[in-house]
């Protein structure tokens, strides 16, 4: 492929499976503050504790630790720990110009598994679950990756 | 757009604007190691404490968390939630061919809002001051990432 | 340079440098996997302690903190501080058409950086040492980060 194009078919699956994962990390943003906005609490900052028309009622409890948003944090640096590794493996492998179809198992399943993992996760399904999900995605970055490596070394 | 031009408007936007996001990430990390210099502690690993040129005295107290370096970590981890993606959202964006005013109000937009939240979380500002200017960076990278999508989906 | 192409010399040194860090990157997940697992503890959420194949003999101390384990985090940490901001540094730097053997010393340069940066991190060497890959890697990336933002408010 040598155009960046959002026409081009290989392109475009990257373009959307890449559009899917970054609404993903920033809804885990959006997740924490509803959860703390829920608990009352879960925050970080000293500041946090200040009266203001978001916080009418402060108190010290507040910046303990809130299991139901702490588990949404776990989650998110799950999603800083994979997702820009993945943006980045999955920009430079369909610059690798491989098979549509391989690219749209590669690059969907990726989402579709990430989405699983999250699944997993909220609900707190057992470990096991949870690993397994999070296997198959890393196994598909690496895959991409060392994809792009051979063709690059070889170019 | 077809061609990654540092010549073309467009593009030279994104990349002024993914500039200085790499740089206010990197400068988190320069931060941190300054105010550890300053306040000789907020060490995270045992092997901080041995003693060498950078740390002629050392003392268990320097890996108790210093309040002056977990404020620049949160700042820090709070840019690792979201630049990554801002730097691929914004990419993908320009590829959409935008006009480019709206383009340069959005890039450097975010560049603001970012800047500003660096100094309101800097400076302690309530958590109201923080939260909005955090929402219209959030905001801009889902506005551009929903965009992407769409123009990938009709194409 | 115009197009992306991994037969391109200077963009295949970026793709192989990038495709380094993001197996390094994606390595340190799979390290703290295999820590865990010989620790048989060092977990995070409650229910991990379920009672599963992979963790047949439960009990409450596998959620304490291991050394062995958050050291691996620590080193993740770092790299989800550095990698992603390297990965889009790089990529715009290769744009300005550097000096191929320049764009060599600086993108594999980087890449050295940082495998030994998690030696010296992984066999606890002293901070200095440590600070001293680290800044390496941190000053390449601003120079390239500053090489890009002059090409692109010159264009």
């Amino acid at each position: 492929m040598d155009s960046l194009s959002l026409q081009d078919p290989l392109f475009a699956t990257y373009a959307i499976a890449a559009s899917l994962m970054i609404l993903k990390a920033v809804g885990m943003s959006w997740l924490t503050v509803v959860r703390m906005m829920q608990a009352k609490g879960g925050f970080r900052s000293p500041e946090d504790l200040r009266k203001t028309p978001l916080n009418p009622e402060p108190n010290a409890k507040q910046l303990e630790p809130d299991e139901r948003v702490e588990r949404i944090r776990r989650i998110h640096l799950n999603d800083l720990e994979n997702l820009p590794f993945f943006l980045a493996a999955g920009f430079l492998y369909v610059l690798t110009s491989p098979p549509l179809l391989l690219a749209q198992v590669l690059l969907y399943g990726y989402v579709v598994s990430r989405f699983l993992h999250f699944a997993a996760y909220l609900s707190a399904r057992t470990h096991d679950t949870r690993a397994t999900l999070w296997t198959v995605g890393s196994l598909i970055i690496v895959f991409m990756t060392c994809r792009v490596l051979v063709a690059a070394l070889i170019q």
